[in-house]
């Protein structure tokens, strides 16, 4: 059996580092440290002199102070362009998004004014575009017709999208000041490509609406109520002339993105949509269109955005309904602005810091609430086109701000005859590379559990409602997480061989158990939410380990070795576990051995007097040094 | 510098194993096995004959008939005199408790008789004694009166209270017929300990009212109203006659619960309260006391459980509000039960099923509540009292049940002059024990954050109310969940002299570095919540030890090795973030090395391709051979 093979392998022992006691502050302050400013960002502060420190501090506020001075014409030649590029697209999106969220036009365009100006100044990506965007118009729309109905009484209903852009801003704002930016991590990268594709879809349906031409369509959201409407309208309430433009134009934007493929041509998918809307005003208003019922935009209002300040609900009812809005549709926004931001970031390789972003994007929409603005945020398609297009800095923003400026100010009368159908031709085509498939089967083939995230928040979405969708998104992460701490896996582990390495023998079908000896890992910190699960099911380990052995001329088990690499941490329910599992191996008269417990756990065991129960001369450095212990201490079965 | 010491001393490579695939059944099988059968509960069923399989089904639904076949009289001596002790001292208990969920006397006896009936047939546990506890008492009295004056309508209060009892024995049933019981253990113990004993607190201060003889009392239970109740009627309020029979048992009791400190005394304790009824309600009988403005209990109806299936709210506003109060109280009665019937099997070392557990204390609780019992579950106090008398099954319940069964029969009309100060003295000297600063010290000596949650659930209770606490012990327990997820630890590892063992050097300051080469260890699985973290995590750690270079005469770091022990799983988001480190590393010329991936994570890196993209000559099993395959590729710096 080569029994010594187990033995006097590992010739020198070293003793399990116990590490210095820190006092009870400087612990505080490192978990402190580690939770909230784990990204350190007050080291460019350290050894600074007060003036510095303070012209340091400013510039943490307003980044543009610190790169505006090595701006270039060059630099600036980027931005142009790239700002030129994403407001042609920008326009019509706006446009088309305020339908979304149930407003007039124009306040899409507001929207696509103040707050770029806002974020230029103080946020730190590069590369976003900042605006409306689609899914959030969509779940702001939703969730403001869930309190006031938008056509019986438009003005409440704008005061509420004001209020709820308000405390959009301002929650984003607190979770960057209060350093709280991780929160929005709980939400997974499945559950997010689950939600947005379901979002997009529908969306896309609810085009059918302006596509088709129908006049009576449902308010719901759900692919049910939406095709229950487009079909018990087919006979009589389908527009052919509608139909012809969208389609016509549907099929020239797709044909647009598909030669967009080409990175040298990414220009032509990021202007045909302005195309397309002159074509077709001209067309409408050269033919009289719509006298036909093709639908139209007939009225954008002229001039930059009015001052909201007092249209916001500051007591009363909708104040706490506002509140609650915002904060969903904030959180959304912000998680689509900072995984953006990192997308971007990422490519350029330069760094983004999350939390200061959020006051960014958070006093954006603070000021944008003042200024009859709704909820912006980074928008996909626009901040891809920008990265193409060869932007520099957040100027490129500034850029497209000034050209929606010079648009309020002189050509939403143009708009007039704008067809709907147009419209919805672009979203159609906008969203469309929201439904992230291939990311889809990724998910499937990474993580089955992720995938079933990712489809039920799908689903909720397409057969629910947003919230619905939301809610599934978020609830599936928190089980995750949940399940994760509660059930942490455990292995048996064996020799590999010709090494001194025990590993899972599982993965490692050639490694050899030591008879006699049960080595079992543990793959989590101990805590409240496992510990006794994690006794019983070591436990379980020694019972089917003493059950193959029935019958068999093996020694009996003598050790459990727990090997304790992975445990981080324990708690006091750990200890008791732990104190547990001793005495039921006491009476069955298996020794416990532990294995390489890490600097935390090492120190708790000796506070809670464990390590002197249980024996100091019984934990080892490594697998194979508790082995070399265990080994000659084996006894033969009589 | 000693730099063979880093290389070759690893002859022999062994391949880091890829598991082999699981179809998708199978895993799935796995997951839902480890998470909801992880105790293997049909494992006796496996290879048996259909019949038996059927016996032993019934068997498992109704364990007396498996323990009951070797019952023998010998156990029953153990069980008649334990289940007499235990009957002593619930018969005081229950009359006082039932004024702490403000239910009239009776109410308490009618639980200490149906509900341990129920579990002695169900129920797995053979030393927990069954009836109304304090503390589920006075959350039960804080949440109902809430919503309805037990004072102005007892009538509507008694039937919420038994809707709440029905849901509270429905909830029970369905955590375990579902297998959802360690929902439970989300409650930290340290929670635990500082909840309870806040509520013992809250408790002994109730009593003051009965105690102190005070006629108009706050209905609030924090501190500061009970205080300023007790103080403003300090001048004339109080009753002298009171206080001396009031003070002059509690001394008493207290002195036989010193005396039980020796073991072989415990019945002492035990049967005082009962001594103390009989004694004090004589005197008041002698003397006429009650005359003199010492309140007596009065009336106790005689008789047993009516039923009371028709005063259940089966419909309408009450059965929501039954339903929220029951499932908390539900939940509360669990926790306490699971954590007697643990601790005592632990002691006599067999096993209790958790989710069997709980599906006997929910059917017994939904029975009770069709015969006028409220929420019963088992008692600390005398649970170690029917320990220590000997029980050894739950016949003692039976024995217990039989006694109060008799008492409702046939003595209730002699509690008549008990003085309510009696019940109050027999409360404070049962919950004191509940508060349990031993355990505090221990929990603030291992862990500090768990003392956090203990003192918040504490003062939460103490200065709030039992609710306030509740929440404050489930949010505690919660953030450092959340806390622990999203914040893993990581670590710089050195070698450890004299071995090819590679540690934290904060743990193990003797271990050294290797130049050139940052090994980094993450603590924890990569998920969602926290890849972001631990990428970048990684990074700053990269740049710490770049800067401590600086001006040193090293080698340029050139690799990177991440050991992945401890990382027993990664999902979607985990890849990009390592995906995101490997091209941030390849701008630096910075090479990325894994070292032992457990089987998920192997898995994962090849189906999502990155193990291509790294190499799969840059994946080790151990550390040491990753740095041997990196030390001789070192270059010096120019």
């Amino acid at each position: 059996m080569g029994e010594r093979s187990f033995s006097s392998q590992v010739p020198y022992h070293h003793k399990v580092g116990v590490p210095p006691r820190q006092n009870l502050f400087k612990e505080f302050q490192a978990t402190v440290k580690e939770t909230f400013f784990s990204d350190d960002p007050l080291r460019p502060f350290k050894d600074q002199t007060k003036s510095r420190k303070f012209i340091l501090g400013i510039e943490a506020i307003f980044p543009i102070l610190s790169w505006g001075r090595n701006y270039s014409f060059k630099k600036f030649r980027g931005d142009l362009i790239a700002g030129l590029t994403i407001a042609s697209l920008c326009i019509p999106q706006d446009i088309g998004y305020a339908k979304l969220a149930n407003l007039a036009p124009q306040y899409g365009l507001y929207s696509s004014f103040v707050p770029p100006l806002i974020y230029a100044v103080m946020g730190s990506s590069r590369d976003i575009a900042i605006g409306p965007v689609a899914v959030v118009s969509l779940l702001l729309g939703t969730l403001l017709q869930n309190e006031i109905d938008p056509i019986a009484n438009p003005t409440d209903y704008r005061r509420l999208a004001f209020t709820a852009t308000f405390f959009a801003g301002i929650t984003q704002a607190i979770l960057g000041v209060f350093r709280l930016g991780f929160l929005i991590d709980f939400l997974s990268h499945a559950a997010i490509v689950g939600f947005m594709g379901g979002a997009a879809i529908t969306i896309a349906l609810q085009q059918l609406k302006g596509f088709l031409g129908i006049v009576k369509f449902t308010k719901k959201s759900d692919i049910i109520s939406v095709m229950q409407s487009v079909f018990s309208s087919a006979h009589h309430g389908w527009n052919w002339q509608t139909i012809v433009i969208g389609a016509s134009f549907l099929t020239f934007l797709l044909f647009a993105k598909h030669i967009g493929k080409n990175k040298k041509l990414f220009w032509v998918p990021a202007i045909a949509p302005l195309i397309s809307v002159i074509l077709a005003t001209f067309f409408v208003y050269i033919t009289g269109a719509d006298k036909k019922g093709v639908a139209i935009v007939k009225h954008i209002d002229k001039g930059i955005n009015p001052s909201s300040v007092k249209e916001i609900y500051w007591s009363g009812d909708y104040l706490a309904k506002g509140f609650r809005i915002g904060v969903v549709a904030g959180m959304i926004a912000l998680t689509e602005a900072i995984a953006i931001g990192r997308t971007f970031a990422s490519k350029k390789d330069y760094q983004i810091d999350g939390n200061k972003e959020m006051v960014a994007l958070g006093a954006m929409n603070v000021v944008g609430s003042m200024t009859s603005c709704y909820v912006a945020t980074g928008s996909f398609s626009r901040s891809a086109v920008n990265y193409m297009a060869g932007c520099e800095t957040a100027v490129s923003n500034i850029v497209m701000s000034i050209v929606v400026f010079l648009t309020l100010l002189f050509i939403t009368p143009l708009f007039k005859y704008t067809p709907n159908a147009i419209l919805s031709a672009i979203i159609i085509s906008a969203v469309i590379n929201l439904v992230d498939y291939q990311a889809a089967i990724l998910i499937w083939k990474i993580d089955k559990f992720d995938f079933v995230a990712c489809m039920g928040a799908f689903f909720g979405v397409v057969f629910g409602s947003v919230e619905i969708g939301l809610l599934i998104a978020v609830s599936i992460s928190f089980a995750k997480i949940l399940l994760q701490v509660t059930r942490p896996r455990t292995a048996i582990l064996g020799k590999i061989p010709r090494t001194t390495v025990y590993r899972n023998i599982q993965q490692y079908p050639e490694a050899t158990k030591v008879p006699g000896v049960v080595i079992v890992r543990v793959d989590s910190a101990i805590y409240f939410s496992n510990s006794n699960y994690v006794k019983e099911r070591i436990l379980r380990w020694l019972m089917d380990e003493e059950e193959q052995i029935i019958g068999d001329y093996h020694t009996r088990i003598q050790f459990l070795i727990v090997e304790m690499s992975p445990v981080t941490d324990i708690d006091t329910s750990g200890i008791h576990a732990l104190e547990e599992l001793y005495k039921s191996l006491q009476k069955r008269d298996i020794q416990l051995v532990l294995a390489n417990p890490g600097s935390l756990v090492i120190d708790k065991l000796h506070t809670s007097n464990f390590a002197n129960l249980l024996g100091e001369d019984k934990i080892f450095l490594t697998v194979a040094e508790a082995v070399t212990y265990c080994y000659p201490k084996l006894t033969e079965d009589p």
